[in-house]
């Protein structure tokens, strides 16, 4: 260590009174050998917290100690040839009780270099406790819509290029059927074609006129893709008019705008996460994150009491194991944090209903979109058939 | 077409009064050979628009022929077997004149689906108006710090772990030396060691007491990446304060976050766009998005004034061409939209000045951080020697 630089004595002199709490990671690294790997790792340690070159960080001061990630272990990961496997901890306050420095710390500038993957997080209580978790989770929307021992039907508005009248007809039609939740197309948004608040007001309103002929408590969940100063607005709108739950785009409009929407008393309904853009994070196997980091636990964790995300056999690619281990993600127990529903979806149709319970079991909610739409003229006895399917 | 499906009458009647005008794209796709790259061409633009099957849409619909995506042509790449490229339009109206669905639209499903990458998008100036692009650009951040016929010089304040006074010590020392902009490290948001609010009063003094004596316009630019409900409220904390700009991390708070923020008339500070979070849109060759778009062309449209990127030849694995096209991405002609800055970062030291210079050119911010901590003791010395480096 050369003890000549400009951040030596500032950087020896600062003592940090911390509470010993980590931030606990496993990170996959594609590496010729473990020498390699081992240098990846601690420009991992380097990289996400000071970002500064070791020589530059006395290994004995504070920073060095605590702030500089650090590696609990290294191993080769079994059968697979060139990949290991690196446990690095985070001082618990270097995410500073935020979600959006959280998201940093754990992959911010490393999501640039190839060969990292991000497979695991585990958070110290202190931390989770900052976190939303779902308002309702599974049990919770259970409750809220009257439904228990069977998996939650769910569907979506479409086409983009409808009026808000046309959506509402859709609305209505599957409400009578006895669809639970109703959700807008994540890409209708407040088009020309259907305007944001003349939808939602028709379509809340619809649904409202099924569940009073039906007794049955079907929700409809618009889309919240909107620009970031509308956000509140919109879900405060939506709320007013009768809306039953919002969905939301964290890829898009960002895993703390989720957050923030999920902790708002005033709005407190439930939400459904999809996955849109997110794609890039699972499309190269030695980069991104994992599957069940970033299509469940993360928007878990941040509030989403419902998780979307491509099923596997449908259009999609996704393996049996990775959406398994969504579900898992989505379902798994985390302290107080309430569970949520996984959604798989894509490609679904009336015929692959029985195989999916079995699959996923009864705490899912099963999304069909285009397989409704393709069942025949009369939605309302598509959905009934749906419903019958799941034993409903 | 099976006319008997629950949507053929809603859309069939369905018409339409659009503007004629087209968002074209460039998508690369990997397909065995030409049938199924028009194949997946197809399912793009279907999964992006209506996100339905074919078969529950009449192509003599006008969602048909307007809504759905159009293939306009379809190629072989030269030189690259299996690479085919594809060019679809939407039509302008699917985007909503929102930056949150223009994404979506662009991008938003397909991200989920391997072997599909996103290459060029070209929108009609209608929709580019909906857009702040930025305030100051190139011209406006020379005029605003004094600085013609140079690249602005850049450093970042850290290790994560300091506090705010020492943060404000390093600040004096950058701006005492000359240095053109002096910014938050991205990682040091509002920890404990050195909260946001204290921090950000004590540099933007710091700043402020140099500036006074050397008589340069140096600034100072907190980070953002802040939770949602506070984005605004602590930018005009920064403004009120004295801070000179601010950076944001799109990928982490959102494009539309940094889009609201660079609107605000009562902000009306230069953004700093950093690439955190964004790099898995480029670790895979097949998937995700170009470079010159998700590092320079989106954030530069939704507002940033200059665009930090990972340096070629550096710790990070850019190729010459890549940040080239970045830097293409950052100031070619686009209507009205200024021109941002690149910024070109990581890695670099004070023998690649001239280097970099020859390869950006003059209208480029050089960053350097840990370079100039490593470069000797003395920061104000150091500084001085990286402005003598570019003839300042």
């Amino acid at each position: 260590m050369d003890e000549n630089h400009a951040l030596t004595d500032l950087v020896k002199n600062r003592k940090l009174i911390l509470k010993g709490e980590r931030i606990r990671t496993v990170y996959h690294i594609r590496a010729g050998e473990e020498a390699e790997a081992k240098a990846r790792a601690l420009d991992i340690c380097y990289e996400q917290t000071v970002e500064l070159p070791p020589s530059v960080i006395p290994v004995d001061s504070d920073v060095g100690r605590f702030i500089v990630g650090r590696i609990e272990s290294l191993e080769a990961v079994k059968d697979q040839n060139g990949l290991y496997s690196v446990r690095i901890s985070y001082a618990a306050e270097s995410a500073g009780n935020e979600l959006t420095q959280l998201i940093n710390l754990l992959f911010g500038n490393i999501s640039l270099k190839p060969g990292v993957r991000l497979m695991d997080v585990e958070l110290p209580l202190s931390l989770i406790r900052q976190l939303p978790g779902p308002r309702y989770g599974i049990d919770g929307l259970r409750m809220m819509l009257g439904v228990h021992g069977r998996p939650l039907l769910c569907t979506a508005l479409k086409p983009m290029g409808l009026s808000a009248n046309d959506h509402a007809k859709l609305a209505y039609d599957f409400a009578m059927g006895g669809m639970d939740i109703i959700k807008d197309d994540h890409g209708v948004t407040s088009q020309s074609f259907a305007p944001f608040r003349e939808r939602v007001k028709a379509c809340s309103e619809a649904v409202a006129e099924a569940n009073a002929k039906t007794g049955r408590r079907s929700i409809y969940m618009p889309s919240l893709t909107s620009p970031a100063h509308l956000l509140e607005e919109k879900a405060h709108y939506a709320k007013e008019v009768g809306a039953g739950g919002l969905l939301v785009t964290p890829g898009i409009t960002g895993f703390d705008s989720m957050r923030m929407i999920a902790e708002k008393e005033d709005i407190a309904l439930p939400l459904m996460a999809h996955p849109s853009f997110l794609g890039s994070f699972t499309t190269s196997p030695d980069s991104g994150i994992h599957h069940s980091l970033i299509y469940s636990l993360l928007p878990r964790l941040a509030g989403a009491d419902a998780v979307v995300f491509p099923n596997t056999g449908g259009r999609f690619s996704f393996t049996p194991e990775e959406v398994k281990s969504i579900a898992h993600g989505a379902r798994r127990d985390l302290f107080q944090i309430r569970r949520s529903f996984p959604v798989p979806a894509g490609g679904m149709t009336l015929d692959r209903v029985s195989e999916m319970l079995q699959f996923y079991g009864k705490d899912t909610v099963l999304l069909m979109g285009g397989g409704l739409y393709s069942a025949g003229p009369d939605l309302q006895d598509t959905t009934k058939r749906f419903l019958n399917a799941v034993g409903g």
